[in-house]
């Protein structure tokens, strides 16, 4: 019973400042999402099992959290099944249920089966942590949260352009206005396989593109070419996606490159729509970037990738879908949305030192605590300091004042204040900066008032 | 694929109108926590299995969510609990992890893990979901929210007496103000049990007196009787119990009567040490409850339990703990904490219709879209509203203007904004409020100061 406790591998204990940090990044998304009108939701945790199953391709089914049915699960189970020790076949028969492994799915889940009460198109966003049976490694986790923001019900682009003034209020918000904002759409890459005789190697080629930025454009055209792809067709559309460089300019020379490729032009018309969309604030942030592929099978239209100069991986990421819903009946619901990666910018918030010097885990005053008379007095001067919107405790016990001031100290409290004997009688109040360490009388009076100045 | 999707028994989605209500009870909780100096925490959704297992007796173990683990399972488990179809004793054996089932034993853990990083007395909450597999019911739920506030590592009284502000402040502005604070300590009660020779059945005599709401004196005292308690003792402490009113008169009474039990004196001494440290707004909503036991064993002290007239069960509740650590292997620390009822509080406040009106499940201003030259127009000035801080969407598509008005009118937008082609020619607008119909022609350049007025 005794030995150390521990967490189970992946999953981690938030302290109070990085909690309140992280409550700070989902805040502030919150606030700007509810600007543009949307709402959020919540869906549980467990979700039916076959409702995940097959959704997230054959490694993705692995790595799904199972619960274990409640009683006497074996009773249920078929005896082959269990004879034969098959784990996975097993599995299926003694859990009914299973953790969320993303907030995609249960969305049109939800959307399905709550459409009668909604509006559409319907804006939501949805802030809950997912569970993946991955293996740990630096920065990926078995329990992480994820940040989504989606309309479902309307093809409009301005949906897109929407989603791209959001993603840019939200970093400028959070100090990372310098962010690159990538673009692509997949009917271009879709015409360009057609252009380059490739259609019928589409999710191969968009699979091994995905990769560019980890294998290089070589190691992709390798790939391709193992995965059986006409190596000439291979050439031209490497070539082709390799354009890059001002939105308009780069749509030009591609348009030349394509001809007869009826749905890269299509493609191109809705990245056009959607740069004249965009405020010309969000506009120089944008670039189109064909190489950009996002290997989810669900995009059909516009993808979207955010990336910052000071960090190796995207930290927000999306794109349109056309038929998410279609898997649980109800289809024709087009929808786009980008979800926030809440782990990957607290890393870079944190490196960049950017969160507001405001957010400490503790209260802004401490009273010390001499002993029960002068405690009961503190008290009251604690609650009026509250009443003005200043956070403030009294040490409970009357310890040593060493260990009450370095209580003060850990903590980063930024006022101690002291009534003792003396000043109970005569009604005042010793009051420490612990910044500048001075100390100052303040009639008991007149503290709230001090403090008020002192701090705001 | 088609069929109906459904969530897990016992579990909610919540549609954004409750979600917002929810977020509003627990960002009002979080803010008068906050400003008491309490910190937040979050712990991992799954705990190691043992440490979960055999903390909340033997029908709590059966009720702990358990995880699957991945991969082949059923390679590492033993052949003999697999033949013998025994779903319990195999259940350790092939799940590691295990759902949190209460936010208390994972504080107890994450203090014994982090206790270094800590600062003690270590103030904190702590709002995240429970699950529990047990039946469903009207108001039980097998996900749901708690929402617990303990301070660990001091003894002073100063601590529950800074809890009953806090709950107060909470309900206060919540529109609850009108809660009775009931509150008794476990060393009266073993007091209690001392001078009714009752010592030797303190537990049962507790779990018994927890049930006086449900099955009345009568109840409680056939209950003692049949689980071999002697009658004379029996019925000494419920009389004694049964004493009731003003705090300071009935522990005169109290004490007359359990003469020589020490245990039952310090425990007065509590209570009235307690009683003095509120201030007299908070005092007044406190009645001292000899009835109330809360079968929870790691009580050692005072027992809190919030109630409201118009609501039929308690919707908080808490109390003194002077070992929680202790089964992790740290011990000599006593805490104190509460633990607010999130869906019953919500419950209470939609029947009692208190959530404020501007929760809203919608943005405040809806522009009309006419067309692209105009929704672009509109964009612009949405952005203006927005940076104002009022929330502003564009219909996305150019649809009929009946559905565009359904839209604004189901999801209680408040004004609609209409820039036609003559509006964007002249740069007018023309302004619709939604509660009263009026319509106004207002300039777009004024359009900021005018909605400003309206809405604010």
């Amino acid at each position: 019973m005794a030995t150390k406790p521990s967490i189970p591998k992946g999953t981690r204990d938030f302290l109070p400042e990085q909690s309140l940090k992280r409550q700070f990044i989902f805040d502030t998304a919150r606030q700007v999402f509810q600007s543009y009108g949307y709402v959020p939701i919540e869906t549980p945790a467990m979700e039916n099992l076959d409702t995940l199953l097959g959704k997230y391709g054959e490694e993705g089914d692995k790595l799904i959290y199972k619960i274990l049915n409640n009683g006497d699960y074996l009773s249920k189970a078929s005896d082959e099944k269990i004879e034969a020790r098959d784990s996975q076949a097993l599995s299926v028969e003694i859990s009914d249920r299973a953790l969320r492994y993303d907030l995609t799915v249960p969305f049109a889940r939800f959307v399905v089966q709550n459409q009668n009460e909604l509006s559409f198109p319907f804006k939501r966003y949805q802030i809950q942590p997912v569970w993946r049976a991955d293996r740990p490694q630096k920065g990926r986790y078995r329990e992480f949260y994820q940040c989504d923001v989606d309309v479902i019900g309307s093809n409009s682009l301005l949906n897109e352009a929407e989603l791209l003034c959001i993603i840019d209020d939200v970093f400028n918000q959070l100090g990372l206005g310098d962010v690159t904002i990538r673009i692509n759409n997949r009917k271009i890459l879709s015409g360009i396989a057609e252009s380059a005789g490739l259609s019928g190697y589409f999710q191969e080629m968009t699979v091994a593109i995905d990769k560019i930025d980890k294998i290089g454009v070589d190691g992709v055209k390798q790939e391709m070419i193992r995965n059986g792809l006409p190596e000439a067709g291979v050439k031209k559309a490497l070539n082709l996606i390799k354009l890059k460089g001002e939105p308009f300019g780069t749509l030009k020379m591609l348009a030349g490159a394509v001809t007869g490729a009826e749905e890269a032009y299509k493609g191109m018309e809705e990245v056009r729509t959607l740069l004249k969309a965009l405020p010309e604030a969000v506009r120089e942030k944008v670039e189109l970037d064909l190489t950009l592929a996002r290997g989810l099978n669900y995009y059909t239209g516009a993808i979207i990738e955010v990336g910052h100069p000071d960090f190796p991986s995207s930290i927000c990421g999306g794109g349109r879908y056309d038929d998410l819903t279609g898997i649980f009946g109800l289809t024709g619901m087009s929808g786009v949305g980008v979800s926030l990666g809440a782990d990957r910018i607290y890393d870079l918030m944190e490196a960049k030192d950017l969160f507001p010097k405001s957010i400490k885990a503790s209260s802004e005053v401490l009273f010390v605590n001499f002993g029960d008379a002068e405690a009961m007095q503190c008290l009251k001067l604690a609650a009026d300091l509250r009443s003005e919107g200043i956070s403030a405790e009294v040490y409970p016990d009357g310890a040593k004042m060493k260990k009450q001031m370095k209580y003060a100290d850990d903590k980063g409290v930024r006022v101690v204040i002291i009534v003792g004997e003396e000043e109970l009688k005569n009604g005042m109040t010793a009051v420490k900066n612990m910044a500048s360490g001075d100390q100052e009388l303040v009639a008991q009076k007149e503290l709230t008032s001090f403090i008020l100045q002192t701090l705001r």
